[in-house]
């Protein structure tokens, strides 16, 4: 099977002009064929503030009303997005923006309410990825925004880490996936102020030793267990890393 | 050569939410390849004004300085593009929202000031329609929102009557194109306030005539010499109308 990278970055390094520009330098370099799945928090609640409209985050995870899914699809969909698309095709790459409801890639269902209503939130259902492996076997790169539909008319509002490990699992059957989680880190650290401390090697036994622990806490809890499941579903090789690092393959590898 | 269908809709059709479903439903109906060009000025102007940035328009154009660029990138490439992609996706087409950017669509300059500094508006260069076809002719109905690039990273806002056109013109050489301008009125009017005064068949020497008597006037000239150009580059039928009569065929033609 040809490979397949597939780039998660979110944080600071996308919504940053400068960072922004190493990272797609970065991704210039990667060979054959590939994917980017963003994210784009910061500016979404900066772009809320400033429209007047108050960001709820539980743990994590932000609370979506109907404002606050004009605000994301408005962001995510549009000017983090496109920013992105812009700047590969600078760099000579036919990059192609995408949500979910595009192509039909990712339906979604609401999230039901249980002790948290995150209202316009999607848990993913399916992946369809019929018409973006037609495009990626052109050599077209992928950038997929953190959107879903409910195939009802409704965009909802996905976690980025949870859209790259569902493209990761379902790209699997017909490439062989790399999955690199970018972001600010080395990798996973057993100290968050100690960038030496990476942990090179995690496995699922390790993983909830350190959970329970508390050495891994907060988002990085949903993100290894999406990485986990992925590697599940058959995932070739899943790295935790910064962008710099893309190219050395170093950083937290679950195994 | 197959037909394709582009419908160019923008004014308030495309942002109430029910003339939107309404406009949906029509385009529905349309049989065989179609592809959806969009406008959203008076979400982007409204959005604009909620962030504190004040809208100028010279000519019915809109001046797009940097932090305008963010407002229509976000508008236009995210909510109002992704809202429609949703609700086609909702009645079985699957669509796909794109920009210029996208699969590097449509290459634009930045124009270049004169009497008046538009900012980032782009005057197309050049159409690039090749993974488009490919799009085209896996049932894929593209969505087109009103954003160009330069090819260097930058995101320029261009007209969608523009856009439609320009579109329009160089699907020409594929296929038998039909071009629909659907806005409030069923046509262009004699009198303004005479829906009844539909010009059924509209040349360009009697385009020329009402022009200097000014029976038509303010945007519709640039929207007419757009057309103009597209049926002089091979297009097969022009029809200025709205969304009701896609299906009748009623309205007034460029002959």
């Amino acid at each position: 099977m040809d490979r397949l990278t597939i780039i998660k970055v979110g944080g600071k390094v996308v919504e940053e002009p400068e960072s922004l520009n190493a990272l797609l330098d970065q991704f210039d370099h990667i060979s054959g064929n590939k994917l980017l799945v963003h994210g784009g928090g910061r500016t979404a609640t900066e772009v809320a503030k400033k429209l007047g409209i108050e960001t709820k985050m539980v743990e994590g995870r932000r609370i979506t009303d109907a404002d606050m899914l004009e605000v994301v699809t408005m962001v995510y969909g549009g000017l983090v997005n496109k920013r992105i698309v812009a700047g590969l095709q600078s760099r000579g790459m036919n990059a192609i923006g995408l949500t979910g409801a595009d192509l039909d890639l990712i339906k979604a269902h609401k999230r039901p309410v249980k002790d948290i209503d995150y209202g316009f939130v999607g848990d993913v259902d399916d992946v369809n990825p019929a018409e973006l492996r037609l495009l990626i076997n052109e050599n077209v790169v992928p950038v997929i925004a953190p959107l879903t539909h409910d195939g009802k008319g409704h965009l909802l509002n996905t976690n980025a880490d949870t859209i790259a490990s569902e493209l990761a699992s379902e790209l699997s059957n017909y490439y062989s996936v790399y999955l690199f989680y970018c972001f600010e880190k080395r990798g996973v650290l057993v100290d968050p102020d100690d960038e030496s401390s990476v942990i090179y090697d995690l496995d699922l036994a390790l993983f909830n030793q350190y959970k329970n622990e508390g050495v891994i806490s907060d988002g990085m809890i949903p993100k290894l267990e999406n990485g986990f499941r992925a590697k599940m579903k058959g995932v070739k090789e899943i790295l935790i890393t910064n962008p710099e690092n893309i190219a050395t393959g170093r950083g937290t590898r679950l195994v």
